[in-house]
């Protein structure tokens, strides 16, 4: 089976592991970009970066013409306005940010810290074009911090952004702020911690934060949630990538022939094809998975009861993968053969 | 020398480390609140509890007659009222509440966590009156919640805290939000992530969140900032408590012959006459420290130079332990004898 690289995004589609201090940072200004995934390690299908820097730090006002953007906050306060309102973003919130969506962000608080999905991958380029190379999780006194000239500016164009110099009438995001069901169409949201569509599972908490309808079909994004546990069975796709990020606690992975432990900022890359498994170690532990495409979504539904709370459960759900079997040809999702 | 305590708070004071999964944990409606020092661990010294809890929790509007209370909010969002006015603490903000100030707090956003420091000790003996023993890091649908009684609100005076109806007049917190000096006085403050009063040693940043003047000289806070590098020389001191609650990357620490690793939310205890050293052990790592009494203030006065940014040198700082050398009958800093 393949080894799994650790120490970089590779440059073609494969399977990858990077811990939160390792692989490619860039520095523009007081911010620090961590590239996690770009088009080449993901065959095109998504990009993800981490975002730090310092207080006031922010990008202009702007809009992805063809890329839909997810943005997950781990750390601090971001202002994100969307068309033409501010949100104010702690850890945990998401936001939703369809293609055509006018956004900018400030860093609020020093070392505040983010996580930007991008349909497509070609963002995660724009950070190396417009950056330096930065060997540090943080920005420094010090150090090189290019700022952006009008020249580089020009380059956007290329990675699918238009710099716009008023807000847009577009839609205002819709603010959930408790558990519930997520719009049904490609609008901008934002969905506060503890907010968006959950199912239970045992005593696992699935949260969709992003689905098919909201995304035309591209992507899921969901938080999954729950107690130290057994491992989850071993298994592949043969349609749809799956990644992996730590938020909390620490968890053990599985990918190919290896065995992974993964605690906050950690992030494991599966394509189609891997065989994985992953199990929650820490009394309390979380992950954000993103799915390129997003055809998988009927699985959670199927493998979960809805759920109205944001607290996990004293007692366990029921737990049942009958539903799941009954249609097991209908999903994307194969077991290995011993 | 002396074994260190690990799994709960002594009922005496003396060294003990506690992992953020291990302690004694109590719920309140939807809050959980750890304890990691109360009054007996200390020595009438000071308590110190972790508090969570779900969207919309929060205190009733109260003052503490004579305690001193200090929070570090490390997660989420929390709405502090302090006498007349609000404030939003996001993670790495600093609330300074000498006694007497009129003060409440709301979780803002799900998971919201937060550090709560007073003086003296007797708040954290609070929570074991009013809450019930949980045995979760999180409230949890399903468990006991039990609402505070007005039979039990009569019982608060007796743990040095009033229920007051309105805001009071008193003086508004003072915002700090650029690195620079402390108020020179007792007085309400906010210090955002960043801010603070920042001395850097080499590549070790101390922010003094707290001083001498802030508290009446009853105890200091600053955080511990840096990248991996050595241990500090071994020492004790023979008049004040110090502790150590990691908020970022790991560490490594010795006490008494004890070897520990700390990461986030793990605490180590210190008395007086307890040998004890630490090392930074990740690209970034950062600790808050509680010292009490507050007299070691001028051994970081002396030992670091002032430094103006918020962001980490990328060269270290000349170095000297001369001025701490030359000051040292002064200082309550003693080294072992081998």
């Amino acid at each position: 089976m393949t080894t799994i690289q650790k120490q970089a995004v590779p440059n073609q589609k494969q399977a990858y592991l990077l811990h939160d201090s390792n692989g490619e940072r860039h520095i523009i200004n007081k911010q620090v970009i961590k590239i996690l995934a770009d088009a080449k390690s993901t065959g095109n299908l998504f990009g993800l970066v981490q975002i730090t820097g310092s207080k006031g730090e922010g990008s202009p006002l702007h809009l992805h013409n063809t890329q839909h953007e997810a943005i997950y906050v781990t750390d601090g306060l971001l202002e994100l306005t969307i068309n033409n309102k501010k949100h104010m973003l702690a850890s945990g919130d998401y936001a939703h940010l369809p293609a055509g969506t006018v956004h900018q962000y400030v860093l609020l608080r020093n070392r505040t810290k983010f996580y930007s999905f991008t349909t497509g991958g070609l963002n995660a380029d724009l950070y190396r074009e417009l950056g330096e190379t930065h060997a540090y999780m943080e920005p420094l006194i010090g150090t090189a911090a290019p700022t952006i000239t009008e020249q580089e500016l020009d380059k956007l164009d290329n990675f699918d952004i238009r710099i716009v110099n008023e807000t847009s009438q577009g839609p205002q995001a819709i603010l959930l702020q408790e558990p519930g069901g997520l719009p049904d169409t490609t609008t901008p949201y934002v969905i506060e911690a503890g907010a968006g569509e959950g199912m239970l599972a045992a005593d696992q908490l699935f949260t969709f934060l992003a689905t098919q309808a909201t995304t035309d079909e591209q992507f899921l994004a969901l938080t999954t949630e729950g107690y130290a546990g057994e491992a989850i069975p071993p298994h592949y796709h043969e349609k749809h990538t799956e990644c992996f990020l730590c938020l909390e606690g620490r968890m053990t992975m599985w990918a190919g022939d290896e065995e992974f432990h993964l605690e906050k900022g950690d992030f494991l890359h599966v394509p189609a094809n891997t065989e994985h498994s992953f199990k929650l170690d820490s009394p309390y532990t979380k992950f954000i998975g993103f799915l390129a495409s997003g055809l998988f979504e009927q699985f959670f539904r199927l493998l979960g009861e809805p759920y109205e709370y944001s607290e996990l459960p004293k007692q366990p759900s029921a737990f049942s993968f009958q539903r799941v079997l009954e249609n097991i040809s209908e999903l994307d999702l194969k077991f290995p053969q011993r």
